[in-house]
């Protein structure tokens, strides 16, 4: 917990991974790609999941469970799908163990028990939901089918990042069904603005909404809404993806409604999900080389007290006080800790909840308590300020409300700083090499010249902003024209 | 929906395998043994995840998250656990699938993605956790640990029944080790009334809490606590169970900790978990031969109001009267639904809501406008009355409190009835056949014993009750000497 993190600017990468393990976040497993996630960690992905949760239930979606599993030959219906997914498959062959008989104590998979048709371990679920959808509609009335999961999948990655990119990692997936084209892709944005206020506003995490150029969609959709973030680095990340299936489900399923007027409808679809990965767009949008910033939204602990003192009599004192100021605090539906461990310095707790990210810490010895006073740090400046005890409860909640703002007002600085308009090939690798960021550049619009700058640049079209404007101008790359400029950045 | 369910007299397996799926609480899906849990099942389940949850972090637990794989040579460190386990296991061999050449497309396994080693899909996780735990542990200062964590697990169960016992079901599994013997069991002995505390008060379940006999505890165990419930066929069910581990999965993973006092010690564990078998017991205890009966603390919707009118003037006054209705209901922070289809008749409505459980009806027509009344009917007993509008906010809260004790006391009073004490095995095998429930009878503690009766009668011992007697008496089968009765019947 001592050691220092190695500073962003010597080594970003370096940094986020000691980050995530010494703030105690996440860590690796036994299982290749597979992490941990630890109680600190989990505690701020709970936080996510209630406030999402109520979002989703708000717009009308219900939670229900789907298998794990999807058979090989429903996981093969959506041809685009299965082919977008299949290189990254764990796959479930057989169903039981049995003793080694060469190695005692050791056990081996049963050859007898080899399963007729292999199990694809879920990497998304539309497969297995389309076929269990086929069942639930028969008429218009049936629809929409507006359903969410929390689930686990497998993404077989090769390399792999805590929370960036995991072999397994945690999310929601919101499936749904809808009578018409229109009303899907309503869903689709719809879902896409839920993410979008969600990582604003409780994440203080600004993004950019876009569409998905036609390269970078999802494996079946026709269209892939998504919110894009930029990190500290330079470099973006997409946080949340909502995509229009169009009717390629209901067909690989054959799923179809009798309409109002008597037809037969192939039935429309979305989809749409946000994963741990926010973990990492969280821990690279707002830390420090101290450690993490936590907006207090996500605060598990969003006020620490530190007692301050010499001797078992001042530690007494110190911590009577101290218990009644976190007694009102809690009152104040706070979330707050006091460290009373004496068997750890205060500088050693101070680096500790540093390193956690917890928005405000409250110091208090036996002069303050002479003085009716506490000492307050905040951890995003890091200023620190005297405050009367009687002070405290009209000033917390109001200073959390603050912090949580300006952490999304200075994130979103960065980022407006960070949108650079270029109108040459040179200028786009200019910026791109000693700024980095988003580059808003014009583009002829074909996959070609994307896959070239790609090639040459690394950089990728992160999307075409809904907000984009019209203007004609000069694709970057090509120089044929195009009709308004995209965002191109590299990515996480 | 119209359909009748089989009565419970007539075939209790088949009325709850129709219930389950009428209800809309789940159904099989394409993977053998998997369940599909539907919104309205899940929103039950969600209920209780919550109750638990607060529970256990009220009693010092925080969540984590392990990963869904065990490599094999991790799952066979502990050889008991293993042994227990094995036949059930879910294998992944391999993590890709390729274009099947004899096939256009299709997929097949690419042989050449074999995995060096398989990865079990977890069929509980001591190995995975226990392998994590070793790198945490150093000191009795990082002990206690008291995690949790809500997963998924596959077990690859043979007969599979919706809910009662399916290849992957959702659970919570706590993990938590220890510095000494004693406090490890006092943990798992807390956990297991915890749960207690749970079916009974939140579920209106009642439960015998008892140790299982040395065959039925879980695969590496030294001691397993249970709560076990009894069902309207007079089969028992445990609900729940709670390990006290011993020092087997530390000494596996050579996981010891520095004492106080500068010895090293092997770490003591516990873990514990229900599941969504819950559901199953749920289900069984209170429902009938209407369909399901929800205690008010679970149900999803607590009250629901039925229009009752002809013709679209009547609907509009009618609609507009129960809106008010429902808007004074939410200010109480009731689950109150307003069922305002027109294309359903109000019998058609009060046959699905008696088949979904919902503890209270209000119907309510143009005769009640004018008397400023309702007729509320409830789904336990099936009584009706008039209400008083103005009487319904002191009423309501009060009658789903009494509706929930009433579940409770009525469970209670059927299992109290059905807890028969015998003396000899002729009793035993007359009782068990005619009455069923739980027997009380002596048992000499010998494995043999114990598999003898089961054997001729198919009766388990249950559990071994917390709150037996001493009571010196002879086995019910082997005539030896015993110091106290036991509980034997039929189980799910």
């Amino acid at each position: 917990m001592a050691k220092k993190l190695t500073p962003r600017a010597q080594d970003y990468s370096k940094w986020y991974n000691e980050l995530v393990v010494s703030a105690d976040l996440a860590e690796t497993s036994a299982v290749r790609g597979c992490m941990v996630i630890k109680p600190y960690g989990y505690a701020i992905w709970e936080k996510m999941q209630a406030e999402l949760d109520q979002m989703f239930k708000e717009t009308g979606h219900q939670n229900a469970y789907f298998p794990l599993f999807v058979p090989k030959s429903l996981f093969e219906a959506e041809e685009k799908n299965a082919e977008g997914f299949a290189k990254e498959c764990a796959v479930v062959t057989h169903y039981r163990l049995t003793n080694d008989p060469d190695q005692p104590g050791k056990l081996q998979v049963d050859p007898k028990a080899r399963l007729e048709e292999e199990l694809v371990v879920r990497p998304t679920s539309e497969a297995i939901i389309w076929n269990t959808y086929k069942n639930w509609i028969q008429s218009y009335r049936d629809l929409p089918i507006l359903l969410n999961q929390w689930a686990n999948v497998v993404r077989w990655e090769m390399r792999t990042r805590l929370f960036l990119r995991t072999a397994e990692f945690l999310w929601q997936e919101g499936h749904t069904a809808h009578e018409t084209r229109k009303e899907a892709l309503a869903e689709a944005k719809q879902m896409n603005q839920v993410y979008a206020d969600f990582v604003e506003n409780f994440m203080a995490i600004p993004v950019i909404q876009g569409l998905k150029s036609a390269s970078e969609r999802f494996a079946g959709a026709e269209e892939t809404f998504c919110i894009e973030a930029l990190m500290q680095d330079g470099k973006a990340l997409q946080a949340g993806t909502s995509h229009f299936l169009g009717q390629n489900f209901a067909k690989a399923f054959d799923v179809k409604y009798a309409t109002k007027e008597g037809g037969l409808e192939y039935v429309w679809a979305t989809s749409w999900g946000v994963s741990t990965r926010l973990m990492g767009a969280l821990i690279m949008t707002h830390s420090d080389d101290q450690g993490l910033v936590l907006p207090p939204n996500l605060a598990p602990i969003q006020v620490v007290i530190v007692p301050i003192y010499k001797g078992e009599e001042q530690y007494a004192a110190v911590c009577a006080y101290a218990e009644k100021i976190k007694a009102q605090l809690l009152q104040l539906g706070l979330r707050v800790k006091f460290d009373d461990r004496d068997n750890f310095k205060p500088g050693f707790k101070f680096n500790e909840y540093e390193l956690k990210g917890v928005p405000i810490r409250l110091a208090i010895g036996p002069k303050d308590m002479e003085k009716n006073q506490v000492e307050l740090a905040r951890r995003d400046t890091k200023t620190k300020q005297f405050v009367e005890i009687n002070a405290l409860e009209d000033l917390l909640p109001k200073l959390l409300d603050e912090i949580q703002q300006e952490l999304y007002q200075k994130a979103k600085n960065f980022r407006e700083e960070h949108i650079t308009e270029v109108d040459s090939f040179d200028e786009f690798k200019e910026v791109l090499k000693n700024k980095g960021g988003f580059i808003s550049a014009h583009w002829d619009g074909s996959e070609e010249t994307e896959q070239k700058i790609k090639e040459q640049t690394k950089a990728t079209i992160r999307c075409i902003p809904l907000n984009q404007r019209e203007e004609a101008g000069a694709c970057v790359f090509s120089g044929k024209p195009s009709s308004g400029r995209v965002l191109f950045a590299k990515a996480y």
